[in-house]
């Protein structure tokens, strides 16, 4: 499939994957290795469209979510308007789809931190699909709640291969100013225990 | 605040309400006892409006999905429109917000069957909070793929009263004509399985 | 169509229709008279589910849509978290789904208001689709921005009955505090030219 | 602001951005001469995220809508999964955000196509604000329903320059056979209608 996608992405994009080099490195980012930290992702009916598929809007929704949960369940983020120091705008984004997932599978989103900057934060996510076996993932014990790290068994549960990659950027600003505000210590040590080099 | 938001409650609501039983009717509703089947919900960022909570909107879809998960879990309904052989259409739905949730808490949605027609089904909902104590509730194995049953344990971890409640009507059509369609026996029989009376 | 849709009502709900009088009054609710207030609603790709037709759940945020528009636009409100002396809850709504649309229609979304409380506002809705002619409904200057009002030449260019009815009601409190708060008399005003009769 | 947002994009989009020549690209994709169609959007109250914006999902939804809209409208395309030949699948989507909306502002989608392949098509897509004056924007006759194309006086009562930019491709595929399937012609020309030079 990984060729197929490839001779249809847009000209800039393919302009990245042209050398066999950058053929690897997409291929590397499809695999549990380049991700540190996964959420299971809830389908919700809703979430297909007329064409019975998860629809493409709705996987930014997944990465947003296991991005402000890892940000409030690890790092510390305060979300509320009215107390927060800080809040993150997404600067820009984008996703790879490379296979469909539907209503009511239950798919685990990945996170990776590519890059922490003075007031912005560098993502990668994927989505990996449940391993197509009679039997459905079993999410376990605080799982929503706490998701899990790389390495941990579960993991195996899932699909090796990702049905969707993509990258993200946050600028986190001061809400009364709109200025970007350099992160605190402690928060930036939350995002460092994701930075994962992806091996090639 | 149960009584709070009755003396809110619109027009013709309120008409249902004035008796003293209607009261005690909708404070059953409130409890797990009068609802048979609970999946956990994953909160999404995207939920919470402008206010910093879950959206009105958005509890609609929480309860479309228990509905539908329940439905092809333990009725065999296939939702597929090129092969199924009847659809479900809303008819009426409404809810009552009794407290807010909002991301990343974990609730559980509640689901009861108050009647099965010819080719109807009236739904009883509910969202109940996890409790708010330090630990979050534990979302066990095959909370997502399988739910669970009342009687089960886990319920202990949320809260006993209901922070929304809700009621909708199900018509299941055959896609090809639009007409409503008897249910399969299978399919009613997952359904009465979650029939249970509103004891006052 | 009417009353095959009440067949199928939910007991609560059927108990107010039993009268022939409920029956007159629910009907009356699907006219263009019973609404003060009107504002297009474009549809949109995502909005249609699995079905092909928009979401049940969306017509509640067309819902919310027009209700905020109107209190922005005619009464008022300010909605900044950091700003606004007051935040509108949901307490409760409903839909009865007569007749379904989808993306890319155009439909019309109308608004009356039933009663002005304290704190607190009942609200009266409908979605009106366009006429099944051959002309898309012509959506004319300012309609997005400033909406329309009952008796504007326009409305003949959508259905005389409605597709979806609902209501709802809004409970105004201090962010601060989260306790109701007065309406303010501007507000209060704005809200009291959108009560009309329905005449039965 | 676009060098700040240079300054912050991540690192294979700051790989493309390091020549002058792809920043004085970057830059004329955020002007209206790079887009030949224009589609009104009507923003929802549950756009706005809890920081009172529209969150970044909802721009997807946005270029979703404005895309379908105009394949639907202008070249053709079938969109009822029992009727149509061919399903458009999204293969890739970026956005780069570089101030925000909210609700209830009535931004102006725009779309080109910058490819027309076999069974693909990349399109480049932006949306612009409205003018921050008191008037807000005319949207005029049939604007939801028809759009309008670049050279267009209404354009005029739109930010010269786009709040956010994007792209994505779909692939055209046999929804029985999930096989890339060739575009009709008609739907081809339809397409290559909004080809336009992005000058430098």
């Amino acid at each position: 499939m990984a060729s197929w996608v490839f001779r249809l992405l847009p000209k800039n994009i393919r302009f990245l994957a042209t050398s066999s080099e950058n053929q690897r490195a997409e291929g590397c980012l499809r695999h549990h290795e380049a991700y540190g930290y996964f959420l299971p992702i809830q389908t919700r009916w809703q979430d297909n469209d007329q064409y019975g598929h998860v629809n493409n809007v709705v996987y930014y929704s997944y990465f947003d979510t296991i991005i402000n949960h890892y940000l409030i369940r690890y790092c510390g983020l305060k979300t509320g308007l009215l107390t927060s120091p800080m809040v993150g705008f997404m600067v820009t984004n984008q996703c790879t789809f490379h296979t469909p997932v539907g209503f009511p599978q239950v798919p685990v989103a990945a996170l990776a931190v590519e890059k922490v900057g003075h007031s912005s934060v560098h993502y990668r996510l994927a989505l990996f699909p449940p391993k197509p076996t009679q039997e459905p993932p079993s999410v376990d014990h605080h799982d929503l709640s706490d998701g899990f790290f790389f390495g941990h068994p579960k993991l195996g549960q899932f699909d090796a291969l990702a049905c969707t990659t993509g990258s993200s950027v946050h600028v986190f600003v001061n809400p009364a100013t709109s200025k970007p505000t350099g992160l605190p210590e402690d928060f930036r040590r939350g995002l460092l225990r994701l930075m994962r080099p992806v091996s090639m």
